[in-house]
């Protein structure tokens, strides 16, 4: 077997061990006779293996009492729905900030269920920058704002928590859709009403989604909001009330002991920055690729680059792929190419990029 | 590894075979370098995935041309506010058969989206039977006919196909819940307008959910319906929409591969008679055990049953278990034991239910 460097945007790589691990337990888990896939969500072993993943994302992320943890179906696109349909209440205006596709598209969705405030929006310099807090225009009473901290496509990440206080509007519930980068840096989840992910980034299998909501805005759905996806429902019957994506619960919950034993958030950041770090270095100091945001909020997840002579695209990506380097073409929207390099991709595959990277400009420059 | 038999109602036994499969293509599908879980749900090698596990279920259930399938996720208790969302259109009223649990939950969730007329129901007599169609009292114009054919926790499963056509009703479109009892038995689509269910009984992992519906259906979703499950947009997109659960639509697809190996839905159905009829000829020879479900409802899935001195049931259970065999429960709201024995559980393991029984019961009788 000979792996390749899977710079997939996700669903992405994974750790080996946990892949190992996944596979070994496959037709028995600990000695049960099952494998996980085969275990009814209510019996004693998948309810100790769901436990073990909240208290492990809980301790991970520092997750302060008064949160709790959802495990959802659905993925990101379906909570641009739910998350209105659950956090509108009594007010008329939701606040969003536009720094890319996800953030566009959420914002869009929305307007199903809320009156939508553009607050900020870096649409008119294509979405190469974060607006500064300071420039954000929030609503009179907003039931919340909406942000995505990291823009996948674009390749476009907060430089700053998105904390209301700093600007005196401290009342108002943040969102923040953190799928593509959560659990890649230490964040403060006391700033947030809501943090929100698919989990096939940074997390584990697609079809499972992570809802860290403050309890307090729990019990504010509204009537046509299917009882599946009312956070209340969902929090007051432990992620069961319908039946929960339980393999991917569990592969979630073997990251997050990988990332444990990685040394936590913390240090997987240290490692994120490291990889990051070498590889803008490297496009910044070439005059043969190029990357085009704003180097104070360029994401440390997903690096989009371009070849500066675009007739050389199909050319490196076979070249790329023939060298064991997949999943490098950028998103239609944007063109170029993309690097994601999450918390599963070492430091070994981000080198690889940059040496193949340096060769092929030097081939063909 | 000694492996169970597993009886869980769902998440619920899956082929050897398809796990053995799995677990060996864990790092490596085909020799991709990756892992199917972390493979883009848009790269040729997923895409390839999906297209043969559709393809495959539409051989198994000889799906008409007019028919979309979908990979969805929410599982069938999502569906049942999806299906309102989607069908109502400019109708006003819902028609439902109401046989057990869920269809009765299935009524509830759809009066926040529709008028709910009770076109037939068995609640009267404790559910042990379905209402014959010549029972069926249709409202003038619904949008649909909502069944659940076969009914997981009572044990009670459809002795005929709802053929509205029989009735007069042509017109109406039958709408069938066929979660825990989909592909153990041959059926004819297109007697139906749309059939769904969630995947972890006889197909694959929590999480994935399949809908088959009929092309005219499509179009029609309320405004306040999410995007995300909208069936037109759904299938305008083949399920790619928002990232679909692509590790459960594998596992599903070798699910399929395994059943046409097996010989296909007419020759599954036939070890299906033979492992119910084993089972139940068994209780109804026992003055120890005893089934109370209408003979010609009974399910051929889900075998409830109950000890008559029902202070030996911890006892039961814990031989049970003790023997290796497990999840044997009976679902909270009907007591009593339970056998799940879908497609993946072998007449060998019937048999050894059947023997631990006739043991139990000479033992305790």
């Amino acid at each position: 077997m000979s792996r390749v460097w899977n710079f997939s945007a996700g669903p992405a790589v994974l750790p080996e061990e946990v892949l190992r691990q996944a596979a070994d337990e496959m037709l028995d888990w600990h000695g049960s006779g099952m494998g996980v896939m085969e275990m009814s969500h209510r019996g004693k072993e998948f309810t100790a293996i769901a436990a073990q993943a909240e208290a492990d994302l809980r301790e991970l992320l520092a997750v302060p009492a008064g949160y709790r943890v959802l495990f959802m179906q659905g993925g990101a696109i379906a909570e641009n729905a739910i998350i209105p349909m659950n956090l509108m209440g009594d007010r008329r205006v939701a606040d969003y900030v536009v720094t890319g596709s996800w953030s566009q598209k959420s914002q869009k969705e929305a307007r199903k269920y809320a009156e939508v405030n553009i607050a900020a929006s870096s649409e008119a310099g294509g979405f190469t920058t974060v607006p500064a807090m300071a420039e954000w225009r929030l609503s009179a009473d907003p039931a919340y704002v909406f942000t995505c901290t990291n823009e996948t496509i674009g390749g476009l990440e907060y430089p700053f928590e998105p904390d209301l206080a700093q600007i005196g509007r401290g009342e108002v519930p943040v969102v923040a859709d953190m799928s593509s980068h959560i659990l890649s840096r230490v964040i403060d989840v006391s700033k947030y009403g809501l943090i929100f992910g698919g989990a096939q980034k940074n997390i584990g299998p697609a079809g499972l989604t992570i809802v860290i909501v403050r309890e307090d805005l729990l019990g504010r759905a509204m009537p046509h909001c299917p009882t599946a996806f009312d956070f209340k429902t969902v929090a007051d019957n432990g992620s069961m009330y319908n039946t929960p994506p339980t393999y991917g619960i569990y592969i979630a919950g073997l990251v997050f002991q990988w990332l444990k034993r990685q040394g936590g958030v913390a240090a997987i950041e240290a490692q994120n920055v490291a990889k990051a770090k070498l590889l803008y270095d490297f496009l910044d100091a070439s005059d043969f690729y190029e990357n085009r945001i704003d180097p104070a909020c360029r994401s440390r997840m997903n690096v989009p680059f371009f070849l500066k002579d675009e007739t050389l695209n199909d050319a490196f990506l076979a070249e790329a792929k023939a060298a064991g380097l997949v999943q490098l073409k950028g998103h239609k929207s944007v063109g170029g190419m993309r690097a994601s390099i999450y918390n599963a991709m070492p430091l070994a595959g981000v080198q690889a990029l940059v040496d193949f990277m340096r060769d092929f400009a030097a081939r063909r420059g």
